[in-house]
């Protein structure tokens, strides 16, 4: 964040100092994390995997019912480069949400819906391979006891603002770990509390299967398709905590760390593997064929 | 509403116009749904079963991590109180809630909490045995497919803004159904999106148990006290929705709606039985004696 200076958020097509971009106390994103949301990464002032990030926005929003209410993407795309060139940034995060607004009844959605579209931005270091990263150390991964919702009590393929069990996740860890590792109610790994997981076991890489409850990432389907043009060896599939601790090699993925090693899970020491560093410089690469 | 007038809203201590009443995009009650509340009824200007609700408060922030934030009762209280009077209401609806405000970082939460607090009140009729109910009619209630997410996902006991599951039970409601049936994972039945089920079978009340993932709502435990009081046969248990549908009576409870009876489930039609009828002029006495 450039805390030296004051930074605008757009809210509703306005662009506005942080302090006085507020939503209303009735709107149903604050009241019922009846709400979804993207958080992406801009590289050289353009928003990478644009095109991703906003087919999940709308699949998450008709989940919800109200994709209806969404203006059209060149619309969504003009309000995040407005926010990036009032803040002057070209390397950020960009959280970027759609609640379904302020309405008359309580619980029970009306039809017509004034959606409340906000956009907040955060500097982080250039990517690409003469960036840096927005991690200062590789993840020390820790697992808990909260588990992901099973998909018949909340979507998990949505992205939505009630988000409270990544938040109970968090809270769980002690103070030297980064990120949760997070099972599903039978056991089997969904990945961290706001990443997804993959691990190496001997030269192939494993990811949890999409069919498990977990939201599969932007950054994890980029890596997905770099594998696959690397002609890596790659299976997804349903993985327990046994086999996180005895993979060689474990990396964390989401917009704001991209590719992020992990060198500890539980207690178990783990190496930057070569497969993590490989998968990383690609993922570089292909930040600066895009954007620089 | 006093849709007439302008409505006054308490945000942080201050009393602004409901348009006013705002929180920031980056509060982590919008953002992830990190925020507690209670709703609750005003008789004769007094929150009704205070204790019980405030008790209940400060549970759910402390399963959070952040009771300590919160102020003394009797400031939540004076809270409560100066938006009753500056919208010059005595019977009313009341959302007192407290979010985890601001905070610089991402999804962990940090240390040091500035909450945010907020007093949304709504007009409703008098209460109590000369009163109207804030309702026209009896509940249709009809089962829906979405579940109530496990305790080790959610804590169901804690009432949060991370809402969505009742949110998208409504949203399979057809038009002419008020409540939705919801089930726990392993299908049995937990109560409405928002309110409580019992249910009368030969002279006995019965509600579903909170050792299910169910909010035990602050009405089911008066409406619970009552039938204690006069000596009804109750039990809690573990329910199906076939239980549900050969009940000899429904009812339904929240704050709002007091005791609200059920008439139509699945298609099947149910009376406005006896014992519903009983506890609902029991709960309106009791309201009486306490406030008018």
């Amino acid at each position: 964040m450039s805390d030296s200076e004051t930074d605008y958020y757009h809210v509703d097509g306005t662009l506005l100092p942080a302090a006085e971009a507020t939503v209303n106390v009735r709107d149903r994103g604050f009241v019922y994390g009846d709400a979804v949301f993207e958080r992406l990464r801009v590289y050289g002032g353009e928003p990478f995997e644009w095109a991703a990030h906003v087919d999940r926005l709308e699949r998450s929003a008709a989940r919800l019912g109200f994709d209806e209410a969404l203006p059209p993407r060149d619309d969504l795309h003009d309000r995040v480069t407005e926010t990036l060139e009032a803040n002057d940034l070209s390397e950020a995060s960009v959280r970027l949400s759609v609640s379904r607004g302020v309405q008359d009844g309580e619980l029970t959605p009306e039809p017509r819906v004034d959606p409340t579209i906000t956009v907040v931005v955060d500097e982080l270091p250039r990517g690409g391979t003469d960036g840096e990263r927005a991690w200062d150390e590789p993840a020390t991964l820790r697992t808990v006891e909260t588990r992901r919702p099973p998909e018949e009590a909340l979507p998990s393929a949505v992205k939505t603002h009630s988000y409270l069990t990544g938040v109970l996740a968090r809270l769980e860890l002690p103070e030297d770990a980064d990120e949760a590792l997070v099972r599903s109610m039978e056991g089997h790994v969904t990945g961290g509390a706001g990443s997804n997981l993959f691990l190496v076991h001997n030269g192939t890489l494993y990811t949890p299967t999409a069919n498990l409850p977990l939201l599969p990432g932007v950054t994890r389907g980029v890596v997905l398709d770099i594998a696959d043009g690397e002609s890596f060896p790659v299976e997804t599939g349903r993985y327990n905590r046994t086999d996180v601790r005895e993979a060689d090699e474990l990396f964390l993925t989401n917009s704001t760390w991209e590719v992020r090693p992990v060198t500890e899970i539980d207690g178990y020491e783990k190496p930057v593997g070569p497969l993590t560093k490989l998968c990383g410089r690609l993922f570089d690469r292909r930040v600066e064929n895009a954007h620089y």
